[in-house]
């Protein structure tokens, strides 16, 4: 195992996490993080994890996230002595392509610091560790096996970042490796059998293996459960806090915990919930009630100015139904499904924010509930 | 003018307005109505009124408007001694295509009903009034004078719903004549300037005179700001119970109002509020308090037991910010912004009420504060 | 076996059938239809299917066909004494949404009559015949089984059409039913395996299940070779003269055949070619050569006049190729992979026959070479 | 007026323009280009020009383009001593966004070379000429003055090709500025009242003046009929020679033109053809005719090899008519109509000439015939 930790991240005596949301004009535009390397406010060298969103489809053929990733990893080469190649290999950029209705492109930055004040949090502060497995055997992905190896990742991510207690650990977003038709000739003649043939099924069960590997390693499964023909079947297996997403770019797991530990300092925080169905604005209200925000309906200013990332995933509930009344997303051959869930439950989440730069991603096999999903929040504490 | 109510409609010593929430498995599906003018649960003659979401997209090339259309006064004709054509002619079956995201297909059947029973509500109940103009010509469309014809057509409902204070008028559904090419070319022919040659443009035209018109006979904008001018131009004008349809289908201007009277019995009541923005979900709650609802975040099963409809009005904002935020829906090749914009509000009011089977429309040009729309609900009075 | 011919179809001393193209306005249009049958240039008693176009999205949620259906049977109803439900089960109406580009909604009305004039071609005139199987059962849909049901009703079409060489058949319209959510579960409760849960793909099967139908009965395939496994497997399979559609309003096998018949009199021939794949220009000049029609590279006036219908099933090459060019039409998330190639080979046909009124379906798995297609094309002999 | 060729363009006693079709995995895959570099085929420094397709919907929210562009300058910058800002500001890069149905992603990549060997076409061989207006007024754009600004940077860019006559022009690409909401607004403060307040509109403005301008400096059309009015409106007014963008990324007017000159050297040359409407093969066939190619209906293998390049500009037809045949581009809510009218032209040219990467584009106001559009043709001389 690998752990990034090992290799390049920051470590310094007292340690703070500082997320940064930032906007954009286009999914090129990395001009605010431009500006707040230029200006001080965000140093460089103590980057270690993107999450955003950018404006494509959010499928296949969106090129919105190469074109964003391709474009801040060239930012920083000037900022830095790396080339972007070695770059994106240490700084996981994880995007979800998509701002259906009110959502808005975004990103947050999450930055390594020393700590250059006293601000501690009671029960912790917000605490970010990274972690790298090594490749997955194409024959491995989308099975119990892979899921083993991403919680063993998960579980090194929780080291890297001082969180003891799996209640503690509140986010965990992982990209992981899939198969693509051509990985799936190689390994058939490597006398491996790819778990499917169907690139699009094969991604979905990676993103299974994915959560399952979480929920495993925060204790939310069994690890007697957790077989091959679990994945995908036994929707009653599941994790809260994952949030998966693969990609044919990379061969190994790339894990980012985000929790809240004593051993961190700052004003931040994080809490999550459990969404039970594409309505559950309850579980919005929970999350940010468990951070101290009252959203009545709506959080005022001051509450909005507080918050500092919102991560939310979600299902078009498979049967075709929400509360037993007809949904049609599953059947429109115009709007891909997953765009239509995104736009949904973006709209119910921003509006109880009361802004629309929501982190919303599909694709939430086994995270969450089974038609719902999750939300995590990150805000900062009350201004004294 | 010509009054609907002059012609059939049921009247009664004691008139009520019974709104029946009914589910379709697609748009030729009028079974559930079918099977309640059988048991009797509706009487097909009572029926005056149809406002329903069909699962098409909302665009001009969505047929499931006119098929579901075709399928109610074909049924009806069974049931009644009418040809589909002649019920067509009497009864406003409104229907906005698209229900994106949790988004529910439905309609709301709308009866006259001699009372059975002593239930009244205080401060009124539930009453509905039909008017319809006569063909306004297609140089007037879209312009001040349209506006004017559509207010004496609203007028004359609210006296055919016995509704003596424009207070107690709280949603004013519209259908209006829009220009097509040829219908511009004829008043060309006659020396007429249509108001515009762009038929997707006269459309929008359309509606604002239907909006305006509505606004005018409420009081909420003063005649003499009614200037063609104003028109798509000046968004400070608005009506904040207009909701406007405009097809090709129809010459003259079909008008429901609902509203309180203290002339009609039964439990049903009706609220409105505007809502500022998309992500306004205040004025969802602020409706439903009007009613007695208590959404906190969302209505409990006793709450939305009472619900019989909920109707939307809503628009991408046009500047592409929503509070400060960009949005993308404008700039969307692949998703009309219509679409974009109903699935992220729908999933809003969905959230706070609980169902999705609401009844949320774009093109809310004059409806509603601009950027934003406006919500009607009916709900019956609680449970003794 | 049922036989619709044994039933109701028209059966003359001297036959002819009659191919009629014609236009509509929206799918709800028969105006066109109800204008010749008034006229007298059609006799409602005399048709016996309709094949068309209609401008939905060709998808699970394209109502068109349903719109379209249902108003042809409302309006045959009123010329004849028959219910439209009677109606709807005995004359095929089938339809493929979708006029992508340059295709044109439209549809061929086909009559039985007895001749009154000596026209013949020789070697034969346009034939037409019908059957429809028995109920196919759920755990047979899809499966070999299904397609020797369907190659007995081909085979009792063809003795209908009066055709008694396989040869002289050139075009063959199967319409199977597919396997429902609710189908499945019923059958499993009956303890039958549906061939797969996934409703698209249980259609896929179905469509495949036809079309070897068709190749068994017409000779294109080997019985031994027509095994489950073969379905959707052996792409060597084919049949280069089956058009297959399946839908879920039927639980029967609807076939259509049409050929070449020397019992039969008239102007109208038809003939056939498989198409190698998606730029196959070659196959469309040589149908058009086989009725004597010279497209260099365009159909002059004179033999358009001549055409009285073209119909092409084609499919996206499922490699991502088109003669070694990578297409992008598999990947596109906003638009659906059938609505491309629709697109681009109606394109190409529309432009050889230099007319967009062409029947273009997709879903073409074992209906000609794989990636390709076939063009069928009905023509009227030269005038003298 | 600056001209690019008094800045950078290399010039050599004998010249030759060499273009060169290459393919892309995606819109950020440059490795074809690359490997041509490293290996020689390609020299860094002489590329000119790049014009291509990319895969995206080709509309507002189309970022391919951008990502090409971005990975094309940073793949020159190492290979050259300039920055990606400078390679961007002197080498046009023009793509066409969107590779509907069977058109495959790709580009040519122009170089201005010296002869290494003595070949020569009779009539000239194909010369590569470029010029940059200087910054458009906001007012100008989309105006007749705009029109002018663009026929003086055609007839220097002619020049600087060496052509001496119009007639030897074959096709002109222009990349003129446009009108933002930021552009606009400016513009109004200094008393300059823009074209059209809607980004839309203006930019077809913008991009009917840069096609006028082309047709102008041809002789096309006359100065005396360049009015204000004519754009837009006279839409006999057209070049058969002219493909227009219009962008945001920049304020001068960049013109790429492509002709036969005795002056230069090589086996290319180009041909071109108007296309009357979307069904015109004939033009195909018509413009490989004057290149000595024989599609009949297709090209051959070797006929196939000596292509270098196809260009083609398309429009639906705004009356709603093909050949008065009803088309549903325009009323599509969900799949753009310059999607429709690309995948179907597409389809059509693909078949003709045997090959999916042809550069097919949208929005042809005055670029051809109205309704129909233009098709250039580079091929090489048949081999000895």
């Amino acid at each position: 195992m690998r752990y990034a930790s090992a290799l390049r991240l920051p470590q310094y005596a007292v340690m703070k996490t500082l997320p940064t949301l930032l906007t954009m004009a286009h999914p090129g535009d990395l001009s605010e993080l431009d500006a707040r390397i230029r200006n001080g406010a965000i140093r460089a060298e103590q980057i270690v994890a993107v999450i955003g969103k950018t404006e494509g489809n959010g499928g296949v053929n969106d090129f919105t996230r190469g074109y964003f990733t391709q474009s801040l990893m060239h930012l920083l080469s000037t900022h830095l002595r790396e080339s972007p190649a070695e770059l994106a290999a240490r700084i996981p950029c994880i995007l979800s392509g998509g701002t259906e209705g009110v959502l808005s492109p975004h990103y947050v930055v999450f930055c390594r610091c020393d700590d250059d004040d006293d601000a501690t949090s009671e029960g912790g502060a917000l605490a970010i560790g990274l972690a790298f497995s090594v490749a997955t055997a194409t024959g491995d992905i989308g099975r119990a096996s892979h899921a083993h190896q991403v919680a063993a990742a998960v579980r090194a991510a929780m080291r890297d970042a001082g969180i003891d207690h799996a209640d503690d650990v509140h986010f965990v977003q992982v990209k992981t490796p899939c198969i693509t038709v051509a990985r799936a000739e190689e390994a058939r003649a490597q006398g491996m059998a790819p778990v499917s043939g169907d690139p699009n099924r094969a991604m979905a069960y990676a993103r299974a293996a994915g959560a399952l590997g979480v929920a495993l390693a925060l204790g939310e499964v069994d690890g007697a459960a957790l077989t091959d023909d679990a994945l995908l079947a036994d929707m009653s297996l599941y994790s809260e806090r994952a949030s998966i997403s693969s990609g044919v770019e990379i061969s190994c797991n790339e894990v980012i915990v985000l929790g809240n530990s004593p051993h961190w300092t700052g004003h931040y925080r994080i809490a999550h919930k459990p969404m039970a169905d594409a309505l559950d604005i309850g579980a919005v209200a929970a999350a940010l009630a468990d951070l101290g925000l009252d959203a009545a309906p709506q959080l005022d200013a001051s509450a909005l100015g507080r918050i500092a990332g919102v991560f939310v995933k979600c299902e078009p509930q498979r049967q075709g139904r929400v509360r037993g009344a007809r949904h049609t997303m599953l059947d429109d051959t115009d709007i891909n499904a997953q765009r239509h869930i995104r736009g949904a439950v973006g709209g119910m989440v921003a509006a109880v924010i009361g802004d629309g730069r929501i982190f919303v991603s599909g694709g939430a096999e086994h995270q969450g509930p089974d038609g719902g999903g999750l939300i995590a929040v990150i805000a900062s504490g009350p201004r004294p």
